[in-house]
């Protein structure tokens, strides 16, 4: 490593360090800090990330990085050394476009727009939440002009969590899994639906749930010398360095299933992060490369790793041992098409494989719409069902379960909702690739053995960190562009085999 | 508050704010961090504590204390500004007293001695130890240079943590201890012995444990919305605001009365911090006055309150209901004598209340001798087993149990351990008024009523923050010097009708 290169890397160990401090201290906000805590904790925050961002964007760090592109401007693009300049880079330019003032507006508007939007969501009426998610588009339009951008307003902020990515790319991509999509909801429609009310009709113990948890966490290799679980209301990953990596779970005695699958979710993240490199370690080359590909990993292990009928071979013997009365009527066979049900629905974080990128279509092309003024924020949720009718077949009955339902806007972002729908594309694509790499990986799955998945995962993503952009990893790894058709092929098997298609 | 204190104020809050990130960062280390975090956590530490020492030695806080010091010149000495004042020049004077090579040095070689004592207490072997120790005192001589004295360099080093104490005032406050106590601990041991096996001999089922601790804090008056306990192998108290104190306890089957002391021991800690006014917040007279007035606190909630027969008037019939087969042949007045009884031993964890401050004399004694040199380090053990012999008529069989079994040496720190005594000599000043002020407070504990307590500690001691030294406030608070006969006065009176002396 070159001698200005090394100067950089040395130089961004501190603010990391403080955005790691930070990540400590949203963590137990999240799990254990008493009710009062909280406002001292909103003031140590802010000073930790306000510090860090002095650090990140300081003219030392500009004059760093500027010596550091010289040194490294003949070193290969794929090389850590080159790699760690360009993100640095990436991410000082970003920084350093917005404004101070800004940053400081934005905190205020969206403090208060998260306390209008749980307002207005416990009461189910819009008006009130109307004039601050005006603010909200309001300065995401002036974002993105900070930011600026080629083409469409979208692409900047975007780029914030998909980095490279542009609007064209997302809505050629909606489309063709839109196309796909489609007949195949309609001919699910046409068939019997699937009786999954065994798991609401009794309690599950929440105790003999954490334990199944924990059983899941350890099998699929999350390794509890780097990490560990805990309860939250909102399941979350969150990671501290690359040997400390956490996540939480929910448990609600009517729904085990949510356990289930929130703690795979989670635990496809806590794998990426754990799998990044030590030696990336307090740089910004110690992430996921995007929120796109981080959700692959999650949707990966959730969905075609912990919703197959192989790994149900193995484990609905045990979960039922845990559950012997609730499920003594209920067979293997019937049990995965219960977790496999496709049935539309309200409520995006509670949809099947299936309809959940219908949920995500609607409101890539509202933020699109209210960014370029197409739609005014307060025809939200009239366009809302409108959609909702179109692409899911039915209308929510209020805006709580409509347009109030997702948290996001009311914390200031856009851009993001997208990541879900790509994450569940790069998916396939990673899983189509890794069972002609290991073509008996389901045979695996079947004796509770997930070993040769990850590594294949380490070495195909993890190992990269943030060096690359999402479309540069497919196509190094895979030699593909992103694309919707292995989703399409994936979901086309598998509902065929499950609603006999 | 003039200008110029408010600019101060503000200034205070960043600092302030990265240390308690840091405290949260050491009680997740202590209490849930996995193990291989342990490496990255230290380097957010070091980011941590390095920013706030800067930002608490930087020549801008210079500036504004001097610009502060001369606003509340003719201001009020107890005032709080002024105290604010005074008290930020008491830290300032004191970290920029030290290079920061020292720093670093002191940092280096209590790692390494912290490492080298943990290996010499298991393997109960001095040698290995001996060198690095005497790094320890080496550094705590010249730190007491650096700090200055005009009497003793053990002045300098007793100052960091009580104060405004002089060593020649501890010894005379050990001095009058020592020669009440000694012939109160030759009348009991002409005694017979109190039966306790009954704790040891069963096992006490700890998730019992837990609930009756916890019921305990409650009543006591700690508020779990501004705090929680948790499970740690070594009972502390933390906070990172006036708002979110927190306790931890140890649960061992065989010992249950140390859960139950250990809770309220943190308890009274806890509710120390937690009776400090909001108003200083984020500044340094948001803590204790000194380390001394803290233990006064925990210890009179542990002693003269958990340790009475009124309160397990009340709580004896509470946990005898918890463990009813151990406690079937124990009646209240065994029980109380048997959490009261008197032994020398060689730990001084665990010693009981009467011999708990020989521990303290023998600690102090050796401390003062290897800073002046009159000890060398290589004689510690045969120092250490004859000081034993001399106050509590017992030697050590080896020096794990000796002179190895406290790691504040190997943290780097002298001068510390006589503020557990200075903290028995308190609690017992303070109770001595509480019972006057408060003539049933007795009856009131036998109710499980404390509330009247706690405000009375609120007022004459939490509310003044660290605004006065212990010698100021037991001076304002009592009208009395800080003495050891009230301490010899409880003993006496508790002693006589438990041993019947």
């Amino acid at each position: 490593m070159g001698k200005n290169v090394e100067k950089l890397k040395a130089y961004l160990g501190r603010p990391n360090d403080l955005l790691y401090a930070a990540a400590v201290l949203n963590w137990d906000q999240e799990v254990y800090m008493p009710l009062e805590g909280v406002e001292a904790r909103s003031e140590q925050l802010a000073t930790l990330n306000s510090l860090a961002h002095q650090m990140l964007t300081s003219d030392e760090l500009k004059g760093l990085l500027e010596a550091a592109e010289e040194e490294v401007k003949d070193t290969a693009y794929d090389s850590d050394e080159a790699s760690l300049v360009r993100i640095t880079r990436r991410g000082f330019d970003q920084r350093t476009k917005i404004p101070t003032e800004f940053v400081e507006e934005e905190s205020r508007v969206s403090t208060q727009a998260f306390v209008a939007w749980r307002e207005a969501r416990k009461n189910k009426s819009y008006a009130g939440y109307q004039p601050h998610l005006e603010k909200v588009i309001d300065l995401n339009i002036r974002r993105a002009d900070y930011l600026g951008y080629e083409e469409h307003p979208y692409d900047a902020l975007l780029d914030l969590f998909e980095p490279g990515m542009k609007t064209t790319q997302v809505e050629a991509l909606f489309s063709d899994l839109k196309t796909g999509l489609k007949p195949l909801v309609r001919e699910i429609a046409d068939k019997d639906s699937i009786d999954d009310t065994f798991f609401s009709k009794d309690a599950y113990n929440t105790e003999r749930q954490w334990d199944f948890t924990m059983l899941l966490l350890r099998d699929i290799g999350y390794d509890f010398n780097r990490g560990r679980q805990d309860k939250a209301p909102h399941p979350f990953t969150i990671n501290f360095s690359t040997k400390d990596v956490r996540v939480t779970t929910r448990l609600l005695p009517h729904r085990p299933q949510s356990a289930v699958f929130s703690t795979i979710h989670e635990g496809g993240h806590a794998l990426y992060e754990l799998g990044i490199p030590e030696k990336f370690e307090r740089t910004p080359l110690a992430q996921g490369a995007s929120l796109g590909m981080h959700e692959s990993q999650s949707r990966l292990w959730e969905n075609q790793v912990a919703r197959s009928k192989a790994f149900w071979k193995y484990y609905y013997p045990i979960f039922r041992a845990f559950y012997p009365e609730q499920l003594a009527d209920i067979d293997l066979d019937h049990f995965y098409r219960a977790i496999n049900k496709v049935q539309p629905d309200f409520i995006r974080v509670e949809a099947d494989e299936v309809t959940y990128n219908m949920h995500i279509f609607v409101r890539f092309e509202l933020e699109k719409d209210l960014l370029t003024g197409v739609l005014a924020v307060k025809d939200v949720p009239e366009a809302w069902n409108t959609k909702y009718q179109e692409y899911l077949g039915i209308i929510p009955p209020d805006d709580g379960v409509g347009c109030l339902q997702d948290v996001h806007w009311s914390h200031g972002t856009l851009g993001y909702f997208p990541t879900y729908t790509i994450g569940n594309i790069i998916s396939a694509q990673l899983y189509a690739q890794a069972r002609q790499d290991i073509p008996d990986v389901e045979d695996l799955f079947a004796q509770g053995e997930f070993a040769p998945l990850l590594t294949w995962l380490r070495k195909r993503v993890h190992s990269h960190g943030a060096k690359f952009t999402s479309a540069e990893l497919v196509e190094r790894e895979l030699g593909q562009k992103i694309q919707a058709q292995p989703l399409l092929d994936y979901m086309r098997e598998k509902y065929t085999e499950i609603y006999d298609l």
